[in-house]
């Protein structure tokens, strides 16, 4: 049995200009996101923008934030007809070009536009706060105190679906001039990027030594897992 | 003779709601941009939100974002009123509570309001461009063919003023309640991430061997510098 999925990029703006660097399978953005640890979500208040970084959680076709009850741009996020805008990087790399205008980065990005819902009632909070929290580092959930009544009170939290995006990736060596290339006056490359994980550092504050549990550390070795 | 700096969060938007991750020292603003590659600029179309990654440089009080000419982001961000906001986040680790309410980042991020200006003319956009380069990678703009004039012309550049600005930094360990403490249920620490450089790999197109340039090599090895 095959699962289908609906393309990325239904909308003009959802459909990048550079024809190269576009993906249209929807799998590459569900890997995207869940590779990821932070988005920065924007949002416009009294028509000037807004964007901050958050956590997030990904379900399906769906995408959580979650933050304060204080907090404006979740509020503004979710007031009825507000648009806003989620978006994911990755660095992968500095391109050095033999051209200035050819320098670039390699990176992978996803762009989810749309109208953010706020998640109320106990259970479904309760559902899209373990999404991100599992999103984070699988396990810590149920490593974790439940929140408390509350807690969950002074939490809001958004569900943004992902029908509206693109994904934009730059892979590879510098394409530079044919010209430039023969030129051979200066040296082209890629210097790669990826973030990396120490060793966990136990809170000073614990009653008795512990080692990290082994669902933190057999994650955060996981060196494949890239995150940015 | 000491320089003296205009405080960050001049206005309402740019002061942040926990006062205990805000700073306000413009230098750790600087730094902050200084350390980062990569920002998010977003802007306001049609009333709904759009944000994307870039790259910047900065020079004094001023950021500066280039792209084609044809990239609507930069069109619509220097129209005339047209507000902006850029954000720049570094993630410095992953942060394990005893509460599933208190796990939480390291990071440190800024955020800057206000209203870009295209910059125009040959010069002034070679500045520019040049402070974009140079802050990718000191040295790199001189060791590149410099900008023809068509290629000026397909790049737009603008210059955003960093006056209002905030930055938030959150570091440490989990900040627990006392009776999370005591119960002593969980494991509860940091785990620190940052990104790293891998060795240059050089484009397959060289018309000679050559290694890649000292500038090149210094700057990715020099660990200390965090980019994200």
């Amino acid at each position: 049995m095959t699962t289908s999925y609906t393309p990325l990029s239904p909308t003009p703006r959802s459909t990048p200009r550079r024809r190269d660097r576009t993906r249209t399978d929807r799998r590459e953005l569900y890997r995207l996101l869940d590779d990821a640890i932070v988005g920065h979500l924007a949002v416009c208040i009294d028509g000037a923008p807004l964007v901050l970084p958050t956590i997030f959680g990904r379900n399906g076709d769906s995408v959580y934030i979650h933050g304060s009850s204080a907090a404006r741009s979740l509020r503004e996020g979710s007031a009825p007809g507000a648009a806003v805008c989620f978006t994911v990087t990755h660095l992968d790399g500095v391109v050095f070009a033999r051209a200035a205008a050819h320098h670039s980065m390699n990176f992978r990005s996803a762009v989810i536009h749309g109208h953010a819902r706020a998640v109320t009632g106990r259970e479904q909070k309760l559902a899209a706060l373990e999404t991100i929290v599992e999103h984070v580092t699988p396990g810590l959930w149920t490593h974790s105190r439940p929140p408390t009544k509350k807690e969950l009170a002074q939490t809001q939290v958004l569900e943004l679906d992902t029908s509206e995006a693109s994904v934009r990736v730059r892979q590879g060596p510098p394409a530079d001039d044919l010209a430039d290339v023969e030129a051979d006056d200066y040296w082209a490359g890629v210097v790669p990027m990826r973030p990396v994980f120490g060793p966990a550092e136990p809170s000073p504050d614990l009653r008795r030594h512990r080692a990290a549990p082994a669902y933190i550390n057999s994650w955060s070795q996981n060196k494949s897992r890239v995150i940015c």
